[in-house]
């Protein structure tokens, strides 16, 4: 695919800048200056035939850039989550899309673990705690949390994370409901709510695991957010718009939630001010798949996905 | 029990407190001043029967305290290790010994797990990182970590907390390796190494979780440290002492060891200085068993072994 044209939008990961460098024509979009991106499409704009994007950011701020590139082939997405691409268009203009499924679902799976188990047991605060001399400033005391073994787990979405997250806590005696728009008949084990509502209510620790579509945005709503309440948990592994934020930062600042653990936000890298102080919340950098095994994996799909392209075989993901 | 006089070294739970204050005749040593603690207990030596302690500060500093108390009949250990009393001591004295095995052990197995997750995706260092507002500044970047999922676990004891770790960890596709005297033919799932070095030498996270005594003291040696590796994770919800400290610390910073996630040390609530400053540590204040729904599980176990011994009616959890 020497010939293959490819447009990265951002910095995604070294080794699969490599080796589009490498293997395909790269052209690096945010070393351009911004006033002079628009210039630098247009003079690129009929070799330009694939486009590389991450799941968070993605067309961050341009979803018109597909228009401005009228020999666009298909767009690769380094991510599961495909929110950022306007599937619909891309049909209409015989673009193909791919996303990284099932490479990243045993990390994402680990961290909405690792982040109730953090919430409840509050291991970022124990750490800093420890590190600010407080436990010996405090005579050895340091105050109770809760336990994570046996409680709730109501997951939204049980599908490939949703599912090795479901496998995970039941090894920690927790059992496990779900919600979603069909019951999924394969797991008797797990119970099926038929809302978001009553799945927030029979949970303890409720965990966004679903893609981000119109029927999801928003869908951990001020209601959802209540019917938790102020013993509840929230862990967010999917996309910062399946929440309702502004709700969200104000249940736990007023204690109607009792905690979170949050991997995703609504507009990342910007994280709300107010959440930065509360010690309720465990806070990460959209990082679920960001371990050197898993995003080797993804850039490697990527990789895959698109000399299946350039050889006119079928796509290993593909999305459209 | 009214008539049962209970001394009480330290403060260990306010509901316990409470209960021993309403049911027996509690005496708090931590109250008298340092300099008068052997006229206290010389006035009292007649009335006090029992002595409540915990578990990792214990006799603190004064294991000849046994000896000044001539009526002694029990000591009841608000732990499950009873590493801090001198049990030879206690059988040629007759002296009873309780712990609060079982009721603790889920909470410490979640926290073992905790731990290896938090320092295997640098839970912490993540969301200080979010904190500190460098996610945003670095335009969104944070570095990659390590996978947890599939990582071979060895764990040092294959008791009641080391195979509560060992189920929970089957859930992420963690092959299990264990060391301990005696191999468990009931596990046939779990690898037995007859020697805790190959277990290192076999093991990407190695868990200390067996009760310390001197077959287990040091069993971490510099030796097992520098097998377990650079990429390797020690987790410690044992007891400080089952690890050589200073090698340790000494390996973390080197970065001859990978990483280590600690709630447990040495001389605790004293923490070496050189680990407050290390990123690929996890501290926390020995708090495996800091739940609330625990900690009421085992005052209500300590209460009612000191019931049964004042009813001359069979201990409940008997050490000695």
């Amino acid at each position: 695919m020497e010939s293959l044209g490819v447009l990265l939008l951002h910095p995604l990961d070294t080794y699969l800048e490599q080796e589009l460098d490498r293997r395909c024509r790269l052209l690096r979009l945010w070393e351009v200056p911004h006033d002079r991106r628009g210039e630098f499409l247009r003079a690129h704009a009929s070799s330009i035939r694939a486009v590389v994007i991450g799941g968070g950011s993605g067309f961050g701020g341009n979803p018109a850039l597909i228009d401005d590139l009228p020999r666009l082939e298909i767009i690769a997405c380094y991510a599961v989550g495909y929110d950022c691409v306007d599937l619909t268009r891309c049909r209409e203009r015989g673009v193909r899309v791919t996303n990284t499924p099932d490479v990243l679902t045993d990390d994402v799976a680990d961290l909405a673990v690792g982040l109730a188990i953090a919430a409840l047991r509050r291991i970022p605060h124990a750490d800093s705690y420890v590190r600010a001399g407080l436990w010996k400033a405090n005579d050895g005391h340091y105050g109770l949390t809760t336990r994570f073994s046996g409680k709730r787990v109501g997951i939204i979405g049980l599908g490939r994370i949703g599912l090795s997250i479901a496998k995970r806590v039941e090894g920690f005696g927790c059992p496990v409901c779900y919600y979603q728009r069909t019951r999924q008949d394969a797991y008797p084990n797990y119970i099926y709510l038929p809302t978001v509502l009553q799945l927030a209510a029979n949970s303890d620790v409720l965990v966004v695991a679903c893609s981000l579509n119109e029927q999801s945005r928003g869908i951990v709503s001020r209601e959802v957010i209540e019917a938790l309440g102020p013993t509840g948990v929230l862990v967010n592994v999917g996309r910062g718009a399946h929440v309702d934020e502004p709700e969200l930062v104000a249940a736990l600042a007023d204690g109607r939630l009792g905690g979170a653990g949050l991997d995703v936000f609504q507009a990342e890298p910007d994280v709300p001010q107010a959440l930065m102080a509360l010690d309720n919340v465990v806070l990460a950098p959209h990082m679920g798949s960001g371990t050197h095994e898993t995003r080797m994996a993804m850039a490697d799909l990527v990789l895959a996905n698109l000399e299946a392209h350039a050889l006119n075989m079928p796509l290993l993901t593909p999305v459209v």
